[in-house]
């Protein structure tokens, strides 16, 4: 028995000291080989912003399919989607009127998915601070007239994306609420945290029961000039948008695997989406998130290493309007009747990383929580329950005992960049970006291992 | 007995859970009504870069002490004190001269103490991989030449402070050895991860009995095309520089107090540094530092806290090429008889923090690790031994058992700037910088509390 004790006790350390030998090379490659930063270079410059029906959407499909047979993964392929195409159109503007006379220029960009405005439309502005406060106005107080809610992200939330999620629904359900009301169209404050000029876009619904009316984001400097000048009197707003939806196109998630040698047959599913808004670049979000995980599997690749199972990574199309890609992917594997064990996402942005976040049981949770062991000398250090990612949480559905992992960077610096001019590979830390493709190729390893 | 021990646990978890919510007021203080990126933004643009001798740092010296008498602290008063002076002058400037002629103008920066070169200066040039290289070589090869150290820093270290370190003794030592040698100048690489073409200066040194030379710092760009260029063949080096040292000059400690309650003798000592280098404008290093720490006792005071010992602010000045501010302030308070309790630093700039360092006896590290049920929720994690400070330090001289605290914020970006041109506001993440000033505002609540 005490021999027996030994022996596994033996073999669990040299096992915890492989594992710990093989993540410092990990780590190593990403920081010293690395090629996450140059790829990231590339898909901005050379592709840019890449939303769904856009010419730059396939160029990324290509530039995504040519990566992975550059690296020289078991199996690329394509998987063929339908995407909504939404096209914002060559006018966009907006000004003040003020009652005194003055016009003042604003920055805005339509939300993704609203109609123009078919021509010049002019109107008296009404401000609210939230969705209920509008859902609690009366039609005489609103008809005919520009609706303006300017509800800020709470700075106090340490965690912006709490922030975030506290500010959605008025980008989500402004212009249906708005309208109801008689409203001719709406302007939101970004959903961004600096007081700057870059206006933040990002998805809006409508439904059928309700007219559609034109929507758009403020940038929260001029959101707040705005507020400022309704303070001290009566205003105009000038809205000029041509932006449009067009049929659903054709478009692809793009895939990669490097094939599993003791069951190749069980999957674990990784990456991030391919699309992004049509402005700035899709830097952090999500090109971080598709270099990450492409590292990711190319330093697994680099290193040697055979995987148990098999490593499959997807760049997801559309997941900022609409997630077809997500939900297309978790169809089509169940449908051939896959066996998936395990998905992992990346789209917060390529900040230094923090750890990860398990949408799943509690023994997987557990099993997260043991891998702060091998990784806490990497400055990680949140292993705990949360939320996977949009892309791989539709597997769900299918899958419900799957477990998903959400990558977690540092949280701080996203929403000044989020769907915005200024989301550009510029504002991506060398550094910060690498340690996250280590971060997820580490998560890899031990999930493969340990799974 | 159970009723004791009833009322201990019950008092304990008022006690706790008052203090969360004071942590918790400060948080939403420095976040919704911080003025630490205000007051940043004035120290870097109505003062701008500060070496000590400068009229900059005499006026940030006048910035200190008004900024303190505004937020209306106790006691606020100048602690005069002897500095190094040092100019860059006007002249500064190097071009490679290659063996076919070309001639290639590279970005430098005189490292701080260097003399001149009296003018032009043109020598053959000599390249070594690191100090130790250097100390290898024999005079035969390197009489008459301008020495090279191209030694980059380790990427692969995840703690940056470690890569600095590996690399410092190129930039403090190099001249000497260089000079052992017959070497006419030296040039080192810059101590910055990125390649890029900021030069980063910093401190050297010189010894009574070994010849100076001149000692300046390539852009690591630079530095890696010069390599390249040597490569391929011999090259020249043409350097001129006209910075000079004169004569100590008087400067100031700038001090400000919330006076103790309880036991206003014994003192709480924190700060960050007031001078800088001479280029960019000091924003990390350690702009961010000292906003930090005015920050933090600002929001102490503005929540009426009333702390039991006295909370001493420092702005310290010359840690930069000296740190005579260290030095002077722990001699000075050791002469008066002073009773100092504990010290905390901010100098590794203004990220997103991570926890604290304690560099003292066992039971403060103990002390430090409760605080982290308190400072979790913060994205704070790292409550262990380490390093208190350069400013702080000398306290241990004259104070053994005094605990030192270090704010150990993210590493990653601090040496893209550290040094450089590009060390400027601009640089600087307001939530980051806020997140800062609560963190140390909350450290030195909990120090209050439970020393």
């Amino acid at each position: 028995m005490y021999r027996i004790f030994l022996f596994l006790l033996l073999s669990y350390s040299v096992s915890a000291q492989n594992d710990s030998t093989f993540i410092r090379s990990v780590y190593n490659t990403a920081l010293s080989d690395g090629e996450a930063y140059e790829d990231l270079r590339s898909l901005c410059k050379d592709i840019g912003a890449r939303i769904t029906g856009s010419a730059e959407a396939e160029m990324a499909v290509l530039w995504g399919k040519s990566k992975m047979e550059e690296y020289g993964f078991d199996k690329v392929y394509l998987q063929e989607i339908q995407v909504p195409h939404w096209e914002r159109g060559t006018k966009e503007a907006g000004w003040i009127k003020t009652n005194k006379g003055e016009i003042i220029k604003v920055h805005l960009l339509a939300l993704g998915g609203s109609i123009g405005t078919n021509g010049t439309m002019e109107a008296d502005i009404i401000e609210f601070n939230s969705l209920e406060d509008l859902k609690k106005a009366n039609s005489k107080q609103v008809e005919g007239k520009i609706v303006f809610i300017n509800q800020p992200m709470d700075e106090q939330q340490i965690n912006t994306f709490r922030a975030y999620g506290g500010c959605y629904a008025i980008r989500g359900f402004g212009a249906v609420e708005a309208s109801k009301l008689g409203a001719k169209a709406v302007l939101i404050r970004s959903l961004g945290l600096p007081i700057d000029e870059h206006p933040h876009t990002g998805s809006m619904h409508y439904v059928d029961t309700v007219e559609r009316i034109p929507a758009a984001a403020l940038s929260t400097l001029d959101a707040e000039k705005l507020s400022e000048v309704l303070t001290n009197g009566s205003a105009k707003f000038v809205l000029e948008m041509d932006c449009r939806a067009y049929p659903d196109a054709t478009s692809y998630n793009v895939i990669g695997e490097m094939t599993g040698t003791e069951s190749p047959e069980e999957i674990i599913t990784f990456g991030g989406h391919l699309d992004s808004w049509d402005t700035g670049e899709g830097a952090h979000d999500d090109g971080a998130g598709i270099v990450h995980c492409l590292e990711a599997l190319r330093i697994l690749k680099t290193l040697n290493y055979r995987p148990k199972h098999t490593l499959r990574l997807v760049f997801f199309m559309n997941e900022e309007n609409g997630n077809r890609g997500g939900q297309s992917y978790a169809k089509i594997v169940s449908d051939l009747g896959e066996k998936q064990i395990a998905a992992v996402e990346s789209d917060r942005g390529g900040f230094a990383p923090r750890g990860f976040h398990c949408d799943g049981e509690e023994n997987y949770v557990q099993l997260l929580e043991t891998f702060e062991e091998d990784l806490t000398h990497y400055d990680l250090h949140v292993f705990e329950k949360g939320y996977g990612g949009v892309d791989i949480s539709p597997l769900k559905k299918y899958y419900p005992e799957i477990p998903l992992f959400g990558f977690v960077p540092d949280s701080q610096r996203y929403f000044d960049f989020h769907h915005a001019p200024s989301d550009v590979f510029e504002n991506v830390n060398k550094r910060e970006l690498e340690l996250g493709a280590a971060a997820i190729a580490s998560l890899l390893f031990l999930l493969d291992k340990n799974l």
